[in-house]
């Protein structure tokens, strides 16, 4: 039995262990995962593990016999490299080929890799994919950028799901790579006034350098009210990519009147809403989560194609040892963007030098 | 100087009072109140006067200076006659000719007739409406008809909001006046399958006749289920109609992948909600509150053509002296659907003949 190193979240903690290699099945693949980042999600499960599950049970996707001590094996953000194919399976992308994907198992009840209890996801340094899901990797693209196609993705479906058109005024509230990569996607959508707001101002200066046209401190102004001035009568498209659940009520209260929200961050507290003020304005809220397999090739073109100034978004990389630790500094250090994992080595966290 | 009978709201009940014939300004027409409809939301700030005085006072609606002793002239769904033309009025509806309207005040700061303060409603005998908004009502067409022009507009705006589709299913969640005209407004569009759901047997009964294809007791079985089931795959479009807002969560947690949402209620008491459901499938929160010039036209014209057998939708009639008491049955007596007030007359609720 081969064993390799793998990161497993249990009870609210990330450890290294030794686990078995797994094996691929009829149209499956095994990859070498080559880098993999650490998504605000993950962070949020870590920390609140039991509300998750509390959540996972009630949609059906853990068993009530999977308790809070069940291990999940994260990681959903890669680029990784072809090792083995399962039997029957056309061998599309040879051996030593480097490809991403959605991260989903269609051969396997669609089970989402990086979140699904029993499923091997990229923090470890193997994990298994669907072959008939696979996209190659463009040549000169480095692993760390092609592991990015995952949150691009997520914010182009974001944009997608808007339905935002030519006029209206975006405001960007929260530049973590969520934010940006909604960012991004508007800026290539040709969106001309984007208000970006975050009480960090390194986070700020990186949305100016993506497209933004507009800068909030929301910790010194009402960034709502800003995006409502510059907008001037016409509609205005709030992205939630905060995460904070109390936050959302604030904004439906201080939203002009026709807006739509739009919330990317996932809520699993339950929260206060007052509906009267999204009833009295109209408002729309449109809730976007995952994305299509054509936004995420999408996504992956833009960034082979050189279009999009991904080295911004990186932060930091660490090996696999080191990943515990990079999960305390990210809790701490708001400065982060995204930090790459390249779990076939060991090492500290260090800024990314692109 | 003229007085005449009319209806106050005043700390949390109904009261009869003399008051000053208002008197029009330039641009206005005093008209007389033939019919006016008791509105769900007439009983709403009637029984939760603070709660509601909050919000307005949050909007903008009402000053500081305003307390909840302040009355409010309810009534805004009427049928009037003209009575007088107020000075450098173009009189394109002559005195004595029927009128219906958008109970909007564009010549007095936009004020909603029936809800802002110091604006006389048409609960009273004689109110002021604008000459430039009224609409004539066509010859035939009784005061009592004409005055649903605006719970069918109400219907008629969601159903637009909710931009359902052709294949889409519809589930119409309480079949009071509004989801009635829900459900009028999705049949006149060519919906064929209506899921109708209320507790009350003459309501679903009601909701078959207007064109509902299923019926369910949501006391006996699940709606949202129903729906879903029904739909096998094709999007659910959810119209809340009931105006209770702890319900609103229950739909999000059952609504299936990718359903809209649409909350018609008015819902001022601050609720709880677990955006996380909302979240992983990807659902759309759409509120419904107004209609446009153009919806409320369409409406009445679809009454004066005959297309909607408007009988069913009114229960009983009820002079000036007798909507307190109309307003306690109301609460109590879950079978009426709309009751139609006629100010210049006295007399207690009586059933509606058609």
């Amino acid at each position: 039995m081969e064993t390799m190193n793998a990161l497993i979240m249990r009870d609210g903690s990330i450890g290294l262990e030794s686990v078995e290699i797994p094996t691929p099945e009829k149209g499956q693949v095994l990859v070498k995962s080559l880098a993999c980042g650490i998504c605000g999600s993950d962070l949020h499960i870590t920390h609140h593990a039991s509300e998750v599950f509390d959540l996972y049970r009630s949609l059906g996707i853990m068993s009530d016999a999977q308790d809070d001590h069940t291990g999940i094996m994260l990681g959903h953000e890669f680029c990784a490299e072809v090792v083995r194919h399962g039997p029957q399976t056309p061998q599309t992308h040879p051996v030593g080929s480097r490809v991403t994907c959605v991260p989903i198992l269609m051969t396997q009840h669609q089970a989402g890799i990086g979140v699904t209890p029993g499923v091997v996801g990229a923090y470890s340094e193997y994990f298994i994919v669907d072959e008939a899901l696979l996209l190659a990797v463009p040549d000169g693209l480095p692993n760390e950028a092609a592991a990015l196609t995952e949150p691009l993705a997520v914010g182009l479906h974001a944009v997608n799901r808007s339905a935002i058109q030519p006029g209206d005024v975006a405001l960007v509230a929260g530049c973590g790579p969520i934010g940006l990569a909604v960012i991004a996607a508007l800026t290539r959508r040709g969106i001309e006034t984007i208000v970006a707001s975050d009480p960090n101002g390194l986070k700020r200066e990186l949305a100016g350098t993506l497209g933004a046209s507009h800068l909030a401190n929301p910790a010194e102004e009402d960034e709502v009210a800003l995006a409502t001035d510059v907008a001037s009568g016409q509609r205005v498209v709030i992205f939630e990519c905060i995460g904070i659940h109390t936050l959302i009520d604030a904004f439906i209260k201080r939203a002009p009147v026709g807006a739509r929200l739009v919330i990317t961050g996932v809520h699993t507290t339950p929260s206060e809403i007052h509906y009267a003020y999204a009833t009295v304005k109209e408002l729309d809220l449109t809730f976007s989560y995952y994305y299509t397999a054509q936004e995420f090739a999408e996504c992956l073109a833009v960034l082979g194609d050189g279009e999009l100034a991904w080295q911004h978004l990186l932060t930091a990389k660490v090996g696999i040892d080191g990943v515990s630790g990079a999960f305390d500094e990210l809790t701490r250090n708001k400065d982060h963007i995204k930090v790459m994992i390249e779990p076939w080595r060991r090492g500290a966290l260090e800024p990314f030098q692109p």
